[in-house]
């Protein structure tokens, strides 16, 4: 609690994350990849104004991280994440006073915003519970693989909140559809992993053990890919959502034309001339 | 017929929508749920310009209607809607002159814009024949059940007309992708029920004895949650749609910390420390 | 070659399509249809600096051709189009300097602009190979027709550049959903055409030797419409892309009065009263 009656994160990632001591996440780079872990599974993982705080400070410090190339994001014990926690989030939120509620939603929006803006690309690996904060953190990585057991709830609505949170009517539909994502808004209720892979939430559903490595494979490649040119995709994906078809092609033009000034677009040619399987680095 | 040769609407919705008489379409408001029928079963529900004109009233009256927490909107005798009535529509469109066929086409665009503007989901119950603007109807409404002889076509080409209509080129893409509701347009031809749930058109389907039930127990579950709350997430789904993923967030930011402050954001709070379900008031 | 390096098009299609001698595709023109088809099979129907020159000529000719009301894409000999040819292309871009690089994404790009700016719908048949800027020209296509065979790869990625390539990053995500469109464009990896039917990226799949006849009969429906308001849709499903929906249901209202004005409205008027099946003429 600060004067103002909360803390709101304030955690600074100084330095390469793969030095960096994570306290209210689990933070673990290798080869390129960084696992962020949610890890209070005796309650799902849920959130808490500190790990709010964390998880924006990683992904912000990731934008300018030279070593990692994608990031896995899950849950430990078999959830992925409860959400903000009722008590140390909620009971409090319902004692604020309105600037501190902007405060606090600013800071929740403050993540999205920093998931969106790293270069790299980030993969869910959703098992069991996924729901509230949780779901939307689901919703603004780039992909997201699940377990069978999977069950992504957009609860706000349940909890006397709007669907409107951190992002969720301006993402979801364009995942899911448009009448999906009102349908699952408006009852907060839950959609499985067959229904959202059916809907394109999921991009593929694989046994809750075998999750951990689909996570990295899928990684993995994208650590072994054009890493400079797949920031570019991103950004673009990005940049483009509420643009003119033309404005895109010519903002494509622009960012297409700077990635072929990079040498990743000389060795995939070369490889490909000498018939051999192109070593992209990422420059 | 005025002067300038159509009665264009102009009905008028004056006090709660429980007290008003409806006089083209049936109104009923019963338990915060408001049905509207169209009932000109033995030609399939078309559209009048007067019962466009009433529609528009209604959806307009609920923007301040206290009582009314979501609608229901359907067709009697086993069809949505036939369209616009080809006698009492088509003919006379034919004959105007171009400053009335304008304002003929505001006043059913004026129909969409009121129900994407009133804060109450719209759950439309689609059996049979829903076409032409009865299709539009469909998809400006927030959810979806059909019956499985559920047929829904966007057939402005097959009546010489282009599938810009009422927001359609708008909000249909958004709702089953581009490219299916390409196909939809540029041939008219019918969707449906399966194709419809596959695409993300319908929500569900149900068989057509079940449908009034399932409507009435999706739209109970909305009365019963938090309709303030879920009329911000209504106008947030509106106001997002062609905002870019920053300013989204942002504008989340502030509608969420609004819903942060009512009195159902604590009674749910309260309710789970109780270990009990929460009683929504909608304030 | 040029002095600055490479011939970018410069293809000019002067007077009607149909008495044009394309050079590097075939363009056959007969009955309002024109079929464009990439023709160096033993290749997979690559593309060249002069096809892509050709090939923007041909579509941007069409804007103003009073013949062609549809257009049919499609590749010979099994395959739609493997992309930028590696040694006609490539080679030569990864020598280019930035100004050029521009220069050839910008030309690019005005193929895809040229396509999304013609009033005619166009339809892909897509058979076999249909990658890189093969898989554009599909996506950039009103609608896609798919043999079993298909595979549709964003493959951008695997030659060491981002998936931002023509306008991607703003139109697959409206076609198949941001997700998927996502996991296309990271990894670069094939769609096949049961996933693409699935994903709304295709109308339909037909075998292989149906495909031409399935594209002739869904050019040919849509030849037989209204075809000054076909091109009106295509236009507004241009113009809406990142308009608020309140504005499209302004501009709707416009674009479809001036539609009510043309003779083809009278016409299905007439026909439905006459019991007749109405002749559209496109006027």
């Amino acid at each position: 609690m600060t004067a103002s009656g909360v803390v709101l994160g304030g955690a600074v990632v100084a330095g390469p994350l793969s030095a960096y001591q994570a306290r209210h996440v689990m933070l673990n780079v290798s080869g390129g990849i960084a696992w962020v872990t949610l890890n209070r599974p005796e309650r799902k993982n849920p959130l808490t104004f500190e790990s709010y705080g964390e998880l924006t400070a990683i992904f912000r410090a990731a934008r300018t991280d030279g070593e990692v190339k994608a990031f896995i994001l899950s849950g430990e014990g078999g959830n992925f994440s409860s959400g903000g926690d009722v008590h140390d989030i909620i009971g409090p939120l319902v004692a604020m006073k309105t600037t501190d509620l902007l405060r606090f939603t600013e800071m929740t929006g403050d993540l999205v915003k920093a998931m969106r803006a790293c270069p790299q690309p980030i993969i869910a690996a959703v098992d069991g519970i996924c729901v509230g904060a949780g779901a939307i953190m689901a919703m603004a990585s780039d992909m997201r693989l699940a377990a069978p057991e999977a069950k992504v709830a957009f609860l706000f609505n349940r909890v006397g909140l709007a669907g409107c949170d951190m992002g969720a009517c301006a993402i979801l539909p364009r995942i899911i559809g448009q009448g999906r994502a009102s349908e699952l808004l408006f009852t907060g209720r839950a959609m499985g992993a067959d229904e959202g892979e059916r809907w394109g939430f999921f991009s593929r559903i694989v046994p809750a053990e075998e999750l951990a490595d689909a996570a990295t494979l899928l990684a993995q490649r994208i650590v072994d890919g054009p890493t400079f040119a797949n920031g570019v995709t991103k950004r673009m994906l990005h940049m483009e959502w509420a643009m003119s078809v033309d404005d895109a092609i010519e903002s494509e033009a622009i960012a297409q034309a700077l990635c072929m000034t990079t040498e990743d677009f000389a060795r995939a040619y070369h490889a490909f001339v000498a018939k051999e399987k192109p070593v992209f680095k990422g420059d």
